[in-house]
């Protein structure tokens, strides 16, 4: 059997449909916004959100860094919670591109509260501090393990940036495993959120790709930000192509992903080696071994059965379950799990 | 007929051989630098110009705003011609990217001489200036009308870039014309360049993709600096493998274009309604009417006819020929020049 | 009886002696390094300290940005307990000028440990999360109400440093308070730190003035970025003068300071009002009212008797002793404190 | 003889006058802007020139700097004359400091045409290329040997830059010169520009200090600007107090360095070994030896009468007259001149 790779739903491959809908893109010079194909996927992600714009963009940091530079000005600040991948995981980009701060909350699961977004706002007429113009959020979360937000929290949120004339942006790399999990509206988050960076890959399983949304106010500039960063690609048509296809058939399928890692769960935590499994929500398991010391002998186990999944260290693991996990390597890989001696 | 673009060889859209390398090529995730067929076309084109590594950027733009990084600290200084795409088209990414600003020089159509880089030099021990740190070259030149560098220049630079402790980077966004035009063997490039961008697209004809190759002292930080634009994608051996298939089997084809421009130039000469057209050493033509006036007459025409070129102002005019326009369109192209009334 | 004003030590102004060495003064033209008072006092200071150079700035967040800078390349991180002055008074500076994001430290009272330095650094290798290049420490703290670190704390953050390859600065806005409370020795301090901004300002009584300190290797391009901060000045003698003075006549009766901050705190604590008075080992005092509600009526009944403090809000309270607070003003203060009724 | 120093009006010293109004000055802490005499300043020129406010600065750069940052965005394009100060000897701070680049303008004598300002402003729409949003004017321009402007070329400049929505700063490092040499009301200047950077050092003589002067509208984050850059400081009414008396006594006598700039340039003329001598309007005389080769012969003689001038290489030489070459300087100044043998 194939090798099994539940280290990220980022290494997905095009399935035939997929293929067959990247052989069959009409395309142009997206430059001159002349790529027929960019331009439908474009209006399809605007329309599904209910927003004027949307941008595509070859990844998901491009274009969070993008949404973070048309809300802020150089030397303002951000809040987002410690572990959000804006500030962990995109290269420093937030204050490289756009020169701003990051004010780190204690949030939970990568989740964080109105209350909290609140209790960290500078006051804006006090200039030795930065000035504090936009909020972060993350859903579902990445490094909180997959972990979704109560849908009433952002609408308090919304409300604290309201009052304090700050933006929001949610970070969407996962975000169709959020509205499937818990069958929400994409309208509601058009509602709620000033920009959505929404990818297309991960488990809806195309090769690049991420969509930047948004109303005409904010995203005039997007174009502009894009070109900038080096982001302005030619007959990227054919990839495009690959998202819409994802968006028309691969989106209800991530109900299997959610089920299959609840699975997963279910199996680890009746382990003994095992001492705790985060809860799961979405294709994400977040889970401890009872022995940090064992975490060389447990990947050293799967390796022998040709799986790999994550090890974040100290005995912390994580797996995610994706489009190229079928069924018979999750039988395959329940059955390991179960009968692993450490 | 279908319509015959010659606004520039951006717009090609890929040949059925190379969509045929599109759908079989293998891939993996290039973030963590498991894509086979980036790998390959980063290793192909490394040697082709006698260099360390290579690196695939989405963009031109990505893969020079990333050289001038690389060679650069913020304040610094580069030099370049007043008409340099890394100054005017990139969006301004020099200083907004890099906290660098453009020593601009009145070169000759786009080309800049050795003599010229020294006079802009600024004095490294006189702190009220910047440092000057990078020349950058492109070639052939865009706006120079596909003008060509002589080689010695090339060697001339080099020479004062390395008395003065400069880096010396290239925008290959068309350098396979140069080469093939001139015959000229990418290895010697390599030795005379610290980072040359070679972009795949234009006449190439690959949807997109940008190729900076370097040594690695100068690369070991590239992937960082892509990560932090927004570059690093997954599964791009899609976009590679039409790169690699453009390397293979349509380099040699650009001749075709060179003889097509020319012969445009030819004619565009002979027509009464001409004053001038720049000598053509590529595939680009830039010419200018007699009349400036006769400019909107002149682009009304064409357009009756299905054509369309780009109109740079004042009555100066360009046309770029490129893989998608065929011998057909040629004759056509031709024959509306000669029996233009103006 | 003048105003008694405790809201900070910025605010005094220059003894009869200073004001005499400013009028003394010989002065010239410091952007071309010609004026013989700045660099009088600049050599005394890298002399006093060990260090190679010293350069006088206008400010101490210039100095402290510039120190930034010298350390970092833009997307880098630092390390930074979460008070800290370099993030969150400097106006966002690090982001803005440097373009360096900061990971904030949960210390104690502003001061950090070496093990908390060690498991916030990146690792190097993985290119999706910054560079931890520097750690920043402040000694006094200012938020953490004027604590001073335990030195051997400081060579445990050296070593990690030096295990990782992270420069190491030290924000000295208030260290010759820390020096005299601690009989520490100023070389000492030059044995660990790469750099270090010294404050002549606030306890000191000078009108304005930083300088920075450090060996020849990171200060060579210190007065390059002291220069495109804007803080090249010319005849700025005068106030080096002043500086000067201060180390001269000044320093030693930082100890009135700081034994007035304690008696302060003594009877504070004492006082059926007061909640929690935090340890004094400066001459900053943090305090809690009992009953957060009465802050209005205590800030009150001091502006009555012409005194003013800082609010910090919900019932925290600030108290800085300084040059200009004589011991009339002391005593009086005493007594409104233990007369109060709230 | 005391060195006579001819350099740069830059290195003038306070007059008994100057240092007797700085110290009697009243001080307090300006980052409260709680100091009178920095208060006083600052309403004195914003009524002088007719503008809501004014903001004091360390140095002239820091107050260009922050004019440039509070009129652009990052990634804008400003229009200046090649020579000018803010791109050429501020440390590359307009890059630096806000990502901004500078579209270069071949000017005559460092003076910009409406014509030239024109037809080097980029198409908004087309975002390939930076935004043009300001033009940074210098009168007297420092490289352009203190020309002066015709009033009637910054009423046409200001036209154009309304029709483009464009911001205009005046680097006003010797406007005091202009306003002398030309009879001009500052008033005029507070109509036609948003942003005046003010020097009080070079001819009147203070130590330090620019100020900037605008409405509130673009005023408004100055003081945030000043304190990222690093310029907020605290008892510096010492230094505003030296520019409050500068204003008051010292600002006709320019018109004496005028005239004795006039009289030098007059008798560089008549020499033999004389080859141009620049039109002088101001207080700057640039000229060229008649032999390039000559010119350490002429900096030699020169400074074997204690003179000292700048060499600005390739037999071109600049000499600045200024507050502290007095009259019996001058005289033997001419006497050398016309008695050298070269």
């Amino acid at each position: 059997m194939k090798e099994i790779d539940l280290r990220s739903d980022t290494i997905t491959r095009p399935t035939k449909g997929m293929l067959q809908a990247i052989m069959s893109a009409e395309v142009g010079d997206d430059v001159y916004k002349e790529d027929p194909t960019v331009n439908k996927l474009e209006e399809k992600l605007a329309t599904m959100f209910g927003k004027d714009q949307a941008l595509f963009f070859p990844t998901g940091s491009m274009a969070n860094q993008a949404a973070i530079k048309l809300h802020t000005q150089p030397a303002d600040q951000l809040i987002c919670d410690k572990w959000a991948h804006v500030f962990n995981y995109e290269g420093g980009g937030a204050s490289f591109n756009s020169g701003v701060s990051c004010k780190l909350v204690d949030g939970h699961r990568g989740m964080i509260t109105a209350a909290q977004v609140e209790e960290n706002i500078n006051p804006p007429d006090f200039y030795h501090s930065p000035l504090s113009t936009l909020v972060c959020l993350e859903n579902t979360t990445n490094k909180g393990g997959g972990a979704c937000y109560n849908f009433e929290e952002f609408k308090k949120i919304r409300k604290v940036c309201d009052e304090h004339n700050m933006g929001l942006h949610l970070d969407g790399a996962r975000l169709f495993n959020a509205l499937v999990a818990k069958n929400e509206d994409p309208k509601d988050y058009g509602k709620i959120f000033d920009t959505i960076s929404v990818c297309l890959s991960k488990g809806l399983g195309t090769p690049i790709g991420t969509v930047l949304i948004g109303d005409n106010d904010i995203m005039k500039n997007a174009i502009r930000i894009r070109k900038i960063l080096g982001g302005g690609m030619r007959q990227i048509g054919f990839m495009a192509a690959a998202g819409g296809y994802a968006l028309d058939h691969q989106v209800e399928r991530l109900a299997e992903d959610h089920k299959r890692a609840a699975e997963i769960a279910e199996i680890l935590d009746a382990q003994s080696y095992i001492d705790e499994v985060e809860p799961v929500e979405t294709n994400i398991i977040i889970f401890y071994l009872k022995n940090a010391s064992d975490e060389a002998d447990f990947m050293k186990n799967l390796q022998q059965e040709n799986i790999r999944i994550s090890n974040m260290g100290q005995g912390k693991l994580r797996i995610v379950t994706h489009l190229d996990y079928s069924e018979e390597m999750h039988q395959k890989f329940l059955k390991v799990l179960k009968n692993m001696m450490i």
